[in-house]
């Protein structure tokens, strides 16, 4: 944390210089199949892709795969895996037959990284939903070891905990992956899930080792809406730049994904899209 | 909490019997004036009711405070002082003007609360917010115990910090409120804004007897509307049963406001809303 106005001032000023560490997370060009979304981040100039398993499937895991090989990309993450509270054991069994196919395809298209988004309660008990999101990554986590791909938890804002993560804050994910090896399972930071928290610089630098990757956007003061609302960097209100420094103060300094659910940008040209999120990236994060 | 699975079943049948801590929030009947949500909850046996300033502005403070006199209420709270920070410090006095004035208004109504929504950042600026909230309770509170009125800060929901309240989690809340006395400053535990929260049953033991106030509703999963979607009890996803046992076994046995803010509620015929509000208290709070 900035204990000194002249210190946090100083790191304000510390922008990003260049596009090396730059990720398009699929979910901000949402019509564009893998191969568009190649060929658009070879035009921009952006070295990693972080592909969503849906879009993956449409295209086929050895085309997409091959695709992102030709085009000289890396793959940062495959999103996602998790969901895992159910209300009967066969259906948490069958969750956790899906993430070892995801965590295979993670494998196949060449990231050693798959985002966990945990899912929500089947009912009204969250305590236990807890304890199967709990279960079912220890469920997976050898498998994923022994095929070279981390878990990465994702807390979702709170405003998701009803239909799509138990896990909320960055402190749980932290206490979560704390029951596993940190080679093995991290967290995934999102400024938008966590800039509100008033725990959340606290937390970066507990996670520090175990941040396994970095997603960015912004949060617009309304949102516009609960999915689809998400803001592109500097159009909102997030502390976008004193985050970053603190999860690279944390230890983390691998790629950065845009990552930005938005129907009014997913309306543009993904060309307009990936220019704008390229020029917002060196100004506001 | 609840260490075992049968406590934890015999409290949940725990139900209340009679309508005696009840209290109709007017958010609830966003379309009714003062006159007619007090003339439904003699109808429907409801004891308090909660009032908002801009209806009462709108009946007239004198005329409110002697309709709800008249018609037996207990008023159990105002809503809502707060909205602290600001750009400059001449915004800042006059938003604590203000808040003298609705602390006025609630010695003139007869309650003895003021809930406080402590309002949003003025820029990017959270750190600086929360400090500018803390500034403003400091020079409203001994204005407030001259005049007998307890003041609660209610923490928002967490996607309420950019628009409405950077104090966001109970924890905050409730350390916030430690830096005055507990006679004169608390909190007011709204189920929609903390149900999510991984420690909110310990935050409410730390609460205790600072529990000025505790509001009820429900979490529709996904919520239809980020401010008008809040659900009726029983709806959605809260555990709002054990919500109660907590803050009771913290000490509370206060009034229970309903305070939904939904427009297909709003919709609905004054009486209806009460009727389906009072059923749905006893079989569900």
């Amino acid at each position: 944390m900035w204990t000194s106005g002249g210190e946090k001032k100083n790191l304000m000023n510390d922008a990003l210089t260049d596009l090396s560490r730059l990720s398009l997370n699929q979910a901000t060009t949402q019509h564009c199949s893998v191969r568009e979304a190649a060929a658009g981040c070879v035009r921009a100039g952006i070295p990693f892709i972080g592909l969503w398993r849906d879009k993956v499937a449409a295209t086929g895991l050895r085309e997409s795969a091959r695709i992102v090989r030709d085009a000289g990309l890396h793959v940062s993450s495959l999103c996602r895996g998790g969901w895992f509270p159910a209300a009967t054991a066969a259906e948490r069994l069958a969750h956790i037959d899906d993430n070892r196919r995801a965590i295979d395809e993670a494998s196949e298209l060449g990231t050693d990284l798959l985002v966990l988004v945990c899912g929500p309660a089947s009912d009204r008990d969250i305590d236990a939903a807890r304890a199967q999101v709990a279960e079912g990554i220890a469920a997976i986590a050898p498998y994923a070891a022994e095929r070279g791909v981390r878990l990465g938890i994702e807390p979702l804002h709170p405003m998701f905990a009803g239909d799509r993560s138990v896990i909320v804050t960055l402190a749980e994910a932290n206490q979560l992956a704390a029951q596993f090896s940190p080679e093995q399972v991290g967290v995934v930071i999102d400024v938008y899930h966590v800039w509100w928290d008033p725990d959340v610089y606290h937390q970066i630098a507990l996670a520090a080792d175990r941040i396994f990757g970095f997603h960015v956007n912004d949060w617009l003061a309304p949102p516009p809406d609960i999915l689809k609302g998400r803001g592109m960097m500097g159009d909102g209100v997030i502390e976008l730049r004193r985050l970053r420094h603190a999860v690279e103060a944390a230890g983390y300094t691998g790629p950065i994904e845009v990552e930005i659910f938005n129907q009014d940008l997913w309306d543009r040209l993904g060309d307009e899209i990936l220019d704008l999120m390229c020029s917002r990236y060196l100004n506001h994060v």
